[in-house]
């Protein structure tokens, strides 16, 4: 309803992002993290989650589990379907930041262009790259869900580190090495940057 | 990643809908206004939300200021695009639900099978259908973003209520009269049921 409609007597004041940040204590932003299959994207963002809610802060893991079946259903592997696939997972990710919500999205995300355009839709000091950088070869060894033997045997057509590039990030706001540093050493990158940029009350 | 990755020393355990409930303080579930264009479902949404946030409880409204040239970017108004933008709104508000956020939907949604579908995604005690039932003869005299005069000109070729059906809610949990209830009124109403489901604590 227009604001301006003269019969409605209520006057609406909406609550705003800051509102929200406010009463949350923190910050909210978009915790983008990238890398091929296999390199810990999930399993990081869920560690970071939960020190988060641990510290009573409010956050949220989109990624395979929670987006596949549910808002992106339907998508296939095609280009034009994995950039629309990535474009809904960065609308979404806007959508909790606005709500206040400090939100980690964990897909592989392997396109520059892509990852921009989820850039581009908050403020600048709202998103926040994390490349899990881990070699190939590790990532295959330890292929977690057998995708990367499914690849190499071509029963997966198109399968990024294999048969369809993955575009490092050029300049992240980090890099965690997940195939030499813990996940437990990986958290505390994470964290210590969202201090650092006061996105995230330090520490007491 | 999988959880059975042997070379992965962090034993995950995600934060769960439950945790983020406890933590907030209440239940999360969707509340879905459904009406006519003009009903005030927006404005009703955004009244509630703010109540909400006064009293320090989590939550979002979803409309199509925020939907609209976001997440549903690209859909039209054909049979198969109104399905899918009720579809994609509901699975985004299942996530809030799931992130422990009360998430308020304002959309005129005009088909029950929609509804249904997005009453199918949540538990049965998370979805609260509000049926913001006003005369059309009220709508269109309020006529808030002037729609109904371009409808009857034919400018619009769809239009709920004009040229294409509304279907009432059979059974909703909820009914506001917004013809004749005041925002308000309104709001109270939707406040108690909250309190008396047990989904929000009772105010003091």
């Amino acid at each position: 309803m227009s604001k301006a409609n003269a019969h409605v007597v209520w006057h609406p004041t909406t609550v705003t992002k800051a509102d929200r940040q406010r009463q949350n204590g923190h910050k909210s932003c978009i915790l983008w993290f990238t890398g091929l299959s296999g390199a810990g994207k999930s399993t990081l963002a869920n560690a970071v989650d939960q020190q988060l809610h641990e510290r009573g802060l409010k956050s949220y893991v989109l990624d395979g589990d929670n987006i596949r079946h549910g808002l992106n259903r339907g998508l296939g592997f095609s280009t034009a379907d994995r950039k629309e696939n990535i474009r809904r997972i960065a609308e979404v990710a806007k959508l909790f930041v606005d709500a206040g919500v400090i939100v980690l999205t964990a897909f592989i995300s392997p396109f520059r262009e892509d990852r921009e355009l989820a850039r581009g839709l908050v403020e600048p000091d709202e998103f926040v790259e994390i490349y899990v950088k881990c070699p190939l070869e590790e990532c295959e060894r330890r292929d977690p869900k057998g995708l990367y033997r499914k690849a190499r045997s071509g029963e997966i057509a198109e399968f990024t580190g294999i048969t369809s590039p993955y575009e490092e990030p050029l300049s992240p706001e980090l890099i965690v090495e997940s195939g030499t540093q813990s996940v437990e050493e990986s958290v505390q990158i994470v964290l210590r940057y969202l201090e650092e940029r006061g996105i995230i009350p330090a520490r007491r």
